[in-house]
């Protein structure tokens, strides 16, 4: 049986503009891979409304598993949830489940419950929260889309509160070979290699740097004899490499 | 006039597989932003035909540019000029201009112009080629999509020779503000500050790290002296912070 799919969608002007770097997207493959769903394409959109509504049905629609990150907050820009609602034609108002959390933990901690914090508590009615150990506003589970907060800490704490309720496969695994030729000189034994091992990927990757250069080769499937087998076969093709 | 837009499509596995980070989209959008052209969506695709083909498809059609960046070398995984041609329904081959780059730069470099590397010059019919002074392999751009390198110093070439020649608009410019406070205290006055001036994008990123957190404002736009009166503003909201 196939691995289940995966997409994930995260939602913020911040990386488009070149700000900053995601950081969510190489935790969550991380995650993925180990549990062994398969993560097949990442969209990164901006604050839009419109946007968000598009890309959460055109994924949502093609794989087992939609995650996003972002926009979850208590400020005006914070417009996920909205238009996850929007998307899935569902009502959101702030849920008594959600505002309750977060009642207790403003009381707990002395701050004000404003207006602006319960609107983390805005929730589409047939949505199930993701808890969130590290600052209480929860995410949200609606469909097959998890909707997570795109603060870092955060957002690994959501995924580690989703994950184990979710089907895996077999995990993905790989071994790499360091090989100091340029990817011209690899590609024909290695497309011969590829082609005896139809059942795993072999992805070729050329680095070139410090006026050094090579390629690295990354074979991966689920069957960790078959990955062995075949990275037997490619060090005796570049025999004088050493194994990165 | 509104900016032109541009989309940028990243093809590959090795960065869905948790494997590596991408490095390419964070140059591109800092390029873009200069440039003055806003970069409104990322997509990120496995080594999959069908995948690039709709990808390609469903950007062009969306945007004023695309940029993809990956899967144009020499080996069995490289297969994003096959798949772009095909996608604009263009004929692909090794072309002569491509070749004849290429056959010089290997009598040069006394390497062998073998099979695997004529791969390299395999360009759609009606595509344009793009300058690479790094390693010569050329890029090209085919109707509105530039199709680049994946290795981070080739796709910075590649921009560079990709982007003087294309219509920019007005960059975007940013302020960004650090407020030691979180944002569900922040939330309101921003609001209301964001409602003033609707030219703006106002930002607001939580961070939560070494025990202190806050919010960093970040306020966008293309004219400087609105974004300077804005954050005048932000900054008598909340005077007991330092600017970032």
């Amino acid at each position: 049986m196939p691995n289940p799919t995966a997409a994930m969608l995260v939602i913020g002007d911040e990386i488009l503009s070149g700000r900053t770097r995601d950081a969510n997207m190489h935790f969550l493959a991380g995650e993925l891979v180990k549990r062994g769903i398969d993560l097949i394409e990442v969209r990164i959109v901006s604050d839009s409304g419109d946007a968000i509504v598009a890309a959460v049905n055109d994924l949502r629609a093609s794989v087992d598993h939609v995650f996003t990150s972002g926009g979850i907050g208590p400020t005006h820009d914070d417009i996920t949830a909205d238009n996850i609602a929007r998307a899935f034609g569902d009502t959101i108002d702030v849920r008594d489940d959600a505002r309750d959390l977060l009642a207790a933990h403003y009381a707990r901690t002395g701050a004000e419950f404003n207006e602006a914090r319960k609107r983390m508590a805005r929730i589409p009615s047939t949505a199930t929260l993701i808890e969130n150990p590290v600052s209480i506003a929860p995410g949200f589970t609606i469909g097959n889309v998890h909707v997570m907060a795109g603060v870092p800490n955060v957002f690994q704490a959501m995924v580690a509160s989703v994950l184990p309720g979710l089907t895996g496969g077999a995990p993905l695994l790989s071994q790499s070979y360091r090989i100091e030729r340029g990817e011209g000189q690899v590609a024909a034994p290695l497309g011969a290699l590829a082609a005896e091992y139809p059942d795993l990927t072999m992805g070729s990757y050329p680095f070139n740097r410090n006026g050094s250069y090579g390629t690295n080769i990354v074979i991966r499937g689920t069957d960790g004899a078959r990955i062995d087998a075949a990275m037997t076969k490619l060090a005796a093709l570049f025999p004088a490499d050493s194994a990165a």
